[in-house]
């Protein structure tokens, strides 16, 4: 099993592409070759990638922009708005509610819960904020399938618990701790130092070139 | 050229790689096999990955957990601790200064910049905040070489213009508008909707399985 080929990397490939597709003039055509470039993979993949899904374009004539990505929404499930619930409203939750982003793309936090008592009742960027022993109750009536969890490390576990039990099926976790779910659930850990250490790596490499150069 | 084998992608494949073995105990050994199943990558490419920055393991024994670890780590420029500068001390970046993980991995925001009079002078989450106008002077002073964008969408343009001409050589953008910088500088955009993007895809794509399961 080759995950490059799994659903799941494709999906991966699927968004990073929609990203530029995103910038792009709807009306203009482009090759797969050029958008495996934006991403750094081989055209090979990026056929690879639609095909997965049905087939899109015409053989050599490369993609109508508009077109393909309208597909790639479709496939990815962003051709609706998703509702999500909230857990934690500190700085970082709050940060979250006001983040244009998320609106931008379909993602709609509706709802919010701390245990902090001088913000429930109230509404934070629009948002109301519950304590999260109404999380089951408020999730099942809404019927939110996605949760973001932005609580102190040692409240995320139980978080993530209370979102499972309510039915959400996609949790994305934004304390830097190991936490668990069960299989049906799609966990995914918020990684924001992932691009710092990119950015570590491409400074690193750019004063060994620079030595190098110096050198010969 | 294929971006697969580009150095960039290798770094981010080693970024996550040395975030499972993070997780691991140290003393034990793990097979390329192992590690390529964490990200969804064949066991090949992870040798390739590991070979294309010198040799480690022995042919067909694995790798020392605490060996690879350390040696991605300083295939990435994570030996050292990076101090970073911050424009936009708002809520986000408030967040950020106070997210663990940053520290946890070496990523140290040493000073702020924001417009804001009420918190000019001030220290938050005991960082120092200044106006911008002294970006220049304090990350020349400092030799700070990475920086970390915050600031409202009308901003960022003219956040990163500052960060440039300081002598910043990798920016973080956490501005959900498309922005420039000369290529010199590694300009890396902050995507906080990706995840929810696998997310979306995972929930359409279960509910798909479900019913094809039905129907069968």
């Amino acid at each position: 099993m080759t995950g490059n080929k799994s659903p799941e990397s494709a999906a991966i490939r699927l968004s990073l592409y929609l990203r530029h597709l995103r910038k792009m003039k709807k009306e203009r055509v482009i090759s797969s070759e050029e958008l495996a470039r934006f991403i750094g993979t081989s055209g090979a993949r990026v056929r690879k990638d639609l095909c997965y899904f049905g087939q899109f374009g015409t053989t050599g004539k490369g993609y109508l922009v508009r077109e393909l990505q309208e597909e790639i929404s479709k496939i990815l499930g962003l051709n609706r708005v998703w509702d999500i619930a909230l857990v934690g409203v500190g700085k970082l939750g709050s940060a979250l509610l006001g983040y244009d982003g998320f609106r931008k793309s379909g993602f709609n936090i509706r709802i919010g819960f701390d245990v902090k008592s001088n913000i429930i009742g109230k509404k934070i960027v629009g948002v109301p904020v519950y304590h999260p022993y109404q999380i089951p109750k408020m999730i099942r009536e809404r019927k939110i399938r996605m949760g973001i969890v932005a609580v102190p490390a040692k409240a995320a576990q139980e978080s993530i618990d209370l979102f499972v039990i309510s039915g959400v099926e996609a949790i994305l976790n934004f304390s830097p701790i190991a936490v668990v779910a069960p299989s049906y659930v799609k966990l995914m850990q918020a990684d924001l130092t992932n691009q710092l250490e990119i950015m570590s790596y491409s400074i690193i490499n750019k004063a060994k070139k620079e030595t190098q150069t110096r050198i010969s």
